[in-house]
């Protein structure tokens, strides 16, 4: 019977890894729809979405049957509701790569548009920590995830620079506002997948110590993030 | 035991009630004080959510406690994560009442400023929406959920509406663009608690019928929507 149940663990595991894949590559193909302003690619992301969506339903049903069947215990109770946790944040994930496609339909629009920005500089911080969450869950290493957490103040202020970037660009140029606010809406989908990225690691140091390190971990620096500052 | 565990899982319904409570009034003081343009009443935002947070691990500790000792079947382990997944969705609606607290501190600098979308109503539908997903969870009915979901386009279509008229009133006042990006992201703030509102209302249908209603439920009438359209 264990053996049976440690399988199941198993594979819930090796899915939510693919299901991360999924995720990762979306956010990718989103960043590269907007800096190659190809409508294809995001055409690619719509597609990757609706994968992440079955996969996530079909995570859930493993996972709470998991929980019905096998009542387990302990670290492994804990581990099955962390996957719970982390395919919820992986489906979000996957929906905002859609809403950064969508956008960068907008954009390419204008072909001669320079973006003021370094939005591939935001994606690779945002890819990274989406990627080592998901190393931090394959590997069980809590110092891992703590590395993840670390790093969510860095893209809170990659995104506060874009807004004072993007509202002078605004102020300048007031016939672009519209695409201006693409890009800025777009660096604030990146900033959500990174508060994800933290919530995932959230859940393995969950798992892997027994503690819960929500509302101590993080320091928003603007006032819109997921996840402000106790002020 | 049966009778310990029943009281377990009362006593979790009624703290997640409460927490339901302390959120909704985050959402009323937010709005109240954005329009009174009153510093003191965002304070009061920023103190509830303190409150809620601390609910929210109490919850749950709750939760995983009843999981691990009493290893509920079927409908009760289905109501256990169901108040699982609404505990965080509480907790982020305490998160975007603070955002949109902060930003109508902004606000408040520009006493003359006439706002140009009526967010006294986007507030009441979003109010309305989570004072139903959690009637749905107190009453444990399917119907009255559901009617939360058909809700959330109306609330979509409201954001789209404030995005329209907030992009044309910047174009024709760029210098105060900053303050009307503050209304902007408030109304997004407000769609964003829409969406969890829909989040609770899909888990108690999860609960009550045992079937998942995801992805199936709703159409995103604007890109930018937590939940998009699949294209």
């Amino acid at each position: 019977m264990r053996t049976r149940f440690q399988q199941g663990l198993d594979e819930l595991k090796e899915r939510l890894l693919e299901m991360g894949g999924l995720a990762e590559s979306a956010i990718e193909l989103a960043s590269e729809s907007l800096r190659k302003r190809d409508g294809r690619i995001a055409q690619e992301v719509f597609e990757r979405e609706k994968l992440i969506n079955e996969s996530q339903r079909a995570i859930d049903e493993m996972g709470v049957d998991l929980l019905a069947m096998q009542q387990p215990m302990a670290t492994d109770l804990r581990f099955v509701l962390a996957v719970l946790k982390i395919n919820s944040d992986l489906e979000r994930v996957g929906d905002l790569a859609v809403n950064i496609a969508q956008r960068s339909l907008n954009v390419a629009q204008e072909q001669e548009l320079v973006i003021p920005v370094d939005i591939a500089r935001m994606t690779t911080a945002v890819s990274t920590m989406v990627r080592r969450a998901l190393e931090s869950f394959l590997s069980a290493k809590s110092d891992v995830a703590q590395a993840v957490l670390q790093m969510d103040s860095i893209v809170d202020r990659m995104k506060d620079e874009a807004f004072i970037t993007l509202v002078a660009q605004m102020k300048k140029d007031p016939e672009r506002i519209r695409i201006y606010m693409d890009v800025l809406l777009i660096t604030r989908s990146l900033e959500r997948i990174a508060d994800h990225a933290t919530n995932i690691a959230e859940d393995v140091i969950f798992w892997v110590n027994g503690t819960d390190v929500r509302h101590n971990s993080r320091v928003a620096t603007e006032p819109d993030s997921d996840r402000p500052a106790s002020q």
